[in-house]
């Protein structure tokens, strides 16, 4: 136990929400150590969260408890759970918002997607709760803040040592957001932006580490020849593997994303130089 | 004793001036924890910084010192104050800041407000003093920044354990802002806005708990008929009991306060429905 | 040793880049305390990181840590350093970002600039070392990050008690910006804008203690008359010492930059009153 919290959420740090749901943690265990990842999750982006907990996992001692509250459904039907792996715990509503930072911690072996993508089955060595016992809660739960009224609360309790098992009944499965895997389209990989950062980087769902340094990288209708190897100042555009380990598309001194106008989703493609396909293949990537 | 300080300002978090104040309590008291409440209240409004305290107090364990420096009137004729009551010790200028969380910590039963509604009589159970000890102070003070100066040390005196009474000289009033208190008028209960959150969500005067679930709300042109019991995706305007238990006024994937074009000190009226008044009434209210 | 690391970066508080590096530290040494100095340095800005250190460094206890990372060369060939003098250890890379805190700390009286004045040549009772021994690092070091993977380890191994002499070896002189003296010109002394804070406020590289009261302070075509002893609400615009002890230039209820249209770098000049200049040598300025 590290009685670390590491607490994500979409509340901003303008109203007080933040500090109300330290001032809860606080009163539960006084000694407690809590690190914000981020609160500045654009409200409801549950796809914005889960990937901030996927790129920050591997970085915190084992023992870490996560609070993640980015929570549209709140106060409705959607389950309240806490999940255990590989000695870390997560806390926070079932809606997509763990499923990959799982996947990244156990690296697939244990956990399987079902069928339809949006579920994730927990196996050997993770296990789940469903949060139905209120001794752990605040005394009286709003319908709009589970972040400080359930969430927090029992995020104070597993850092103080309450084991899971104790926070309510066991559940096999949780939500996940699919993840987009790139495929491989007439010899080029094609993959998507994953998360847009405050300098205006484009992080891709690409493993940098699968990628040829001299591959051509394609997106919109810019193409970049080969990977940098780190921010270079006089270049306009460059591709390089992130800190994240995922192919980032930069402009070393300005904003990628205002630079090309895209957003989230919008397609990169990887061809392998020079052998790969050449510019006419660009209609393709459209 | 929590060595628990929780900290409001408006000073924001670029230019290093949270973080100073910081380093000072800490050369005081190196095991204080300090909690951020909020750096973002709009610069010199006391009443937001007001708000907010009073929204958290509840939350935060007995033996908490709150350190709040909403000043425009640093260096002037103001007074420095700290405040201890239920357990808890206030330190900051005494320009108003504090009388709205003491009113909901007592709730009005050992405090008394004066006649014309700006000051705050102590009653039994609560005490203050003007700060005129230099000791627990920097060496040298500043015109400009007593967070840094006066204020952060003093709370970190507290934190240490220091008395309330060896800071300064008792007073027995402190100023406080009118509280606007909801008033009846034609069968109408009328508050107002009293604070707008990042999410443009109102936050408004009236108890959630005194309000009938099927009350109609009048908000600028617009009635919204009961209330919602949380935040549904599916509904342009709502109106639902906060978290603080206070009546909000939201629209679920976006912001009230833009839709209405409405701030601060927006007129609500609530009505009993359906024997209440109808909308013709909202002549009334305009 | 304090235990205590405070936290200077350009990464925002958006993308979890802070967390991950508070993440880490704990990871190595987790009773650290971490103080967030400023995360909102504008990318890059090498020069505004400097001044916040320059004028946090006083205000925090002996023993700190100072981890900031502002750094523009990641990844190329910017040395990275840590420095040790006055009781205080400085983590980050050499690109001028410590100078103007050093300078400060010791008053020059160890140091000296060399003749070009980029370059701070390190005497008795200061030391510094190139960061050179990967045992101090995490394992794998990006291109992008080594706030992450080398900088935020490093200060952890040194709040944990190792010796700057284990980080790699002595290096006698470390980069700085050249500090702006203020220089004297027809009985006028000129300085510039050193920094603008989010109030606006202007702060220049005039020291305070210097100054007589009844000065008159140009800037663009405004000339104010005197130094105020605090913010005066009542005055349009207004000239002290700040928190700093550097001559100031305000607008008590808005933002002198915006009122003045200026930034940093533009000229400030005092000159005595009522012996000094008149508005006529407003040319020499201009």
């Amino acid at each position: 136990m590290s009685g670390l919290i590491c607490f994500l959420s979409d509340f901003g740090l303008h109203d007080g929400y933040v500090g109300v749901v330290k001032g809860v943690i606080l009163s539960i265990d006084p000694v407690a150590r809590i690190v914000d990842l981020s609160h500045a999750v654009p409200p409801q982006d549950v796809r914005s969260g889960a990937f901030l907990l996927m790129a920050s996992v591997p970085y915190f001692p084992s023992g870490t408890v996560y609070l993640a509250v980015v929570d549209p459904g709140v106060g409705g039907q959607r389950r309240a759970i806490a999940i255990e792996t590989g000695g870390y715990r997560f806390v926070g509503p079932d809606n997509g918002l763990f499923g990959w930072a799982l996947l990244r911690l156990v690296r697939g072996a244990e956990l399987a997607l079902e069928p339809d993508g949006d579920r994730l089955r927990l196996g050997e060595g993770a296990s789940a709760v469903s949060l139905s016992r209120p001794r752990f809660w605040r005394p009286e739960v709003s319908a709009t803040f589970h972040g400080r009224d359930v969430f927090g609360p029992v995020a104070a309790h597993l850092s103080r040592g309450v084991a899971l098992d104790e926070l309510g009944e066991r559940i096999e499965a949780i939500r996940t957001l699919p993840f987009p895997r790139p495929v491989e389209v007439e010899g080029q990989t094609k993959g998507e932006i994953l998360y847009v950062d405050r300098f205006g980087n484009l992080i891709t769902n690409l493993e940098g580490s699968a990628l040829p340094p001299d591959a051509t990288i394609r997106i919109g209708d810019r193409a970049i020849a080969g990977l940098s190897p780190h921010f270079q100042q006089d270049v306009d555009l460059i591709a390089l593997i992130g800190s994240s380990g995922l192919l980032e598309i930069a402009v070393p001194s300005g904003s990628a994303a205002a630079r090309l106008g895209v957003a989230v989703g919008a397609i990169v493609s990887v061809s392998p130089a020079p052998s790969g396909p050449g510019p006419l293949s660009l209609e393709a990537i459209g």
